[in-house]
């Protein structure tokens, strides 16, 4: 690299800093706004998220942005990192091109006004209270959509913000497999004789209790609780403001502990990804993950695969039965299987994980028909409710065990949900090549250390950041293309143990 | 108004609005790292500050400014909001102009770096992990004056950022009255033959508890919940993003629950300050206090003047009985006198209500001292005990509770401590003119209703916000320069009466 090179490089290389720590700022906002911010806060909150995010996108078209796309777009022999920025940052200079810093404001207040509409919704099943700000939020998007040119596979474009090149097409083939292998398995589980009783589960445990258990399995998981912390939130989340603070949040249902636990086990995944990704990465803009379909890889990966497996609980059911008296008298069998037991069920972050991605996929479908235009935000509850009649074979009483459930929407992100089920997939596929590397992964576990999975995943996933995209990444590790055979195959032989299928 | 200056006025009024979005965000952060953040953000929490330090100065000295201060300098028909927020800028202005960005930069690093070193230094009482930290920002605020070109009378200017108008010149002539006020009364105290047993305060009292009396209290001084909260830190403070959002924080000590107590209340007068700043204030720039002293007149007001008021605990008291069993069979009397007992001790925060000014004076003196260049900061160990031997005949046995003890320093704020002392000479002063607008305040305060204060607080002080100076604001209220005679009244009839002079 020449010495004028050099310079652009570094000159932009420090441009990208300040976006990051703006981006770090914007964040901290945002995770105050959901955990601590006072409710009258929420007008002057959206105001300065508004401004920020204004900030922000003038640092996105800044001249230091198209001097070094220009600079670098055709040179072959970028080292990784600097290709990840050029690749990351051309994608990014060429929406904000187009989408001026007007429609940002505008759209980050909406979003904040949205998000506390969609709270007081919830909280008493009114959709019609959600329904304006979620109408805004889908016609902002069409206008995004128009402003980048978009005429048509408008839900693509969406698709391609979280998981960067999957499209309509490919999610239709992996999740119309991924739905048959589902609906075959769900199927013969019907037919088991087979029959879990998970009333052991309806005990009364006090939030203190769970935050206890919570933090002894995060610290087990290698959750650096210096380089992070856990709150309280209506949903649980993961934000982080650089690798040195990253914050998740829990819930806690007194009368059904086990929920808070695989969302830590979740929200933990996630983080630990962000814990991991190298100093040296930092304020680079490469420092995130793939995507967010490989992030959800990772905290699907703890919450199920791990979380949920035998061996797991081998270690920690000890815990369980230390903290709750109940459990006393429960075999490590009898509950294993209660935390696996198949159910239809109607709140996603509650579902077992077989019909999980069933979920995900009314969500997808939704989105879809959203953005194709052929329902509107007023057909919500309805299409919501008959999709989980259909597929789930159970009805919402009200909005607020219905579509009102996710903050995702009223946040403004549509195009989010499948990363959920792609998670699910590339953590298959990802077990399938570390059993491979590392044969006694399940002997370790059950002796509760996590610690050689935890390093697999640092070396084969967390520390390359964003330098890959996720098609790259998951080729470079396991040989294949995304697929959902690993998923299917896992699914098949883990229920038909449990159920004796 | 004609057209051209309209533009120029509403343009910088979107300015301000920008310049007050982005100091709330960085008041975030701040409160963030003081209250959240994990242990290791700190540098990277350092690097945003420094970054929105930079971007705020930028706003600071933006032609956007200049032409605005050009424009109307020379009006004099100016309503009074427009002529604050002349007045505020041109002061900014003309600072920024001398301070390079990088020095603002370079000091917001520096102090939080600091900050973090001062809590390590303060949890072991090594001053030498926080001297270095002192040192270098003693230097900037060398640089700070040099660049500002200010010769001589350098404390002057540190003075003034906090108190508009005040000088050593006049502080030396009010804390010279006040000090020789404050020891006659103490001599006549130490010789009074009423002594008051404390040892009652002597229970352990759970946080949880603690945190209950605070938030009732606070409610009944008209704190609004929906519009702030209170969080746990080491030193207890208030900050605000809005009107809407103003956040306190307290401290619990399990065997010294009046401490919490009496912060809360405190604290709480800060904050009501904040809330009523009016919503056509909003991001004006004119909405704060008219000055550290007056926001500290109204937190020591309420702390002291109300809060340990025998009238005030007619209606508490009760309270305390209810919820700590210890009190059951002591009389309001006797909890009186022992939350009013006059006793020279080491810290600022939990000292009694005569000897704080004290407190005050001996750290005035000592930011003097370093500010002429008289002593050094490794000289501060020493010039510390030596003073509290002096003063109030006591000295430390570590710098934990000596030097260390106070947040100040290590975050920057050299000048702000006189604003305390200054605080109780506003308050008594507002006292007096309050007594003859609303006679019966005692008879009111005895029934738990603080809404006339309250009242009486907001029309006459609080809805103002920034739009007078000080002394404007002083002069206006109670028709009087500041002084320290009605403080000194106030106080010698309140120790006449408890101990029987």
């Amino acid at each position: 690299m020449n010495k004028e090179k050099e310079k652009v490089l570094n000159e932009f290389k420090d441009h990208v800093r300040k976006m990051s720590l703006l981006g770090g700022t914007i964040a901290l906002l945002d995770w105050d706004s959901r955990v601590y911010m006072p409710e009258k806060g929420v007008a002057n909150r959206g105001e300065s998220l508004g401004y920020l995010a204004g900030e922000f996108h003038k640092l996105n078209v800044s001249p230091k942005v198209k001097e070094f796309v220009d600079a670098f777009s055709k040179e072959n022999d970028l080292d990784n990192v600097t290709s990840a920025m050029l690749r990351g940052t051309k994608k990014q200079y060429e929406i904000s091109l187009k989408i001026p810093a007007a429609w940002e404001e505008e759209y980050s207040i909406l979003c904040t006004n949205s998000s506390s509409a969609w709270r007081k919704a919830k909280s008493t099943g009114d959709f019609e209270v959600f329904r304006p700000h979620l109408e805004k939020i889908v016609d902002m998007k069409f206008q995004y959509l128009k402003l980048l040119g978009c005429n048509e596979k408008g839900y693509d474009v969406l698709l391609d913000d979280f998981e960067s090149g999957i499209t309509v097409e490919k999610l239709d083939e992996l999740f119309g497999e991924l739905r048959d292998g589902i609906v075959d398995l769900l199927n013969k589980i019907k037919n088991s004789k087979t029959q879990i009783n998970d009333s052991i589960l309806n005990v009364t445990v006090p939030k203190e209790t769970q935050i206890k258990l919570c933090n002894f399995i995060l610290e087990k998981m290698g959750f650096d609780f210096e380089a992070g912390r856990m709150d309280e939130t209506e949903h649980p989340f993961t934000t982080s403001f650089s690798n040195k603070d990253v914050r998740i949040t829990n819930h806690y249902y007194e009368n059904d502990f086990t929920n808070a636990l695989f969302s830590a086990i979740h929200e933990g995944g996630h983080a630990i990804y962000e814990q991991d990704i190298p100093d040296s990465l930092e304020n680079t803009g490469v420092n995130s993950a793939a995507s967010l379909g490989v992030h959800e890889s990772q905290s699907r990966f703890y919450e199920n695969i791990i979380g949920r497996s035998y061996e797991f609980w081998e270690y920690f059911y000890p815990e369980i039965q230390k903290e709750i008296p109940e459990f006393k008298n429960v075999s490590l069998e009898e509950f294993y299987k209660t935390i696996n037991k198949v159910q239809p069920s109607l709140i996603r972050t509650s579902s077992d994980e077989l019909t999980y991605s069933l979920h995900i996929i009314i969500r997808y479908e939704i989105e879809k028909a959203l953005i194709e235009g052929k329902i509107q935000v007023k057909d919500l509850p309805i299409v919501w409710n008959t999709k989980y009649k259909e597929y789930l074979g159970i009805e919402p009483k009200n909005n607020s065990e219905g579509v009102l459930q996710d903050t995702h929407w009223a946040d403004g992100t549509i195009g989010y949900f499948p990363s959920y089920a792609l998670g699910n997939l590339y953590g298959a596929q990802f077990l399938n090549t570390m059993l491979k590397d590392i044969p006694n992964v399940y002997e370790e576990l059950s002796k509760g250390n996590l610690d050689s999975i935890h390093k697999w995943l640092r070396e084969n996933v967390h520390e390359y950041g964003a330098i890959y995209t996720p098609s790259e990444l998951i080729k470079k590790v396991t040989g294949e293309e995304l697929t959902a055979k690993y998923f299917l195959q896992y699914l098949n032989k883990k229920y038909s143990n449990i159920y004796n299928l």
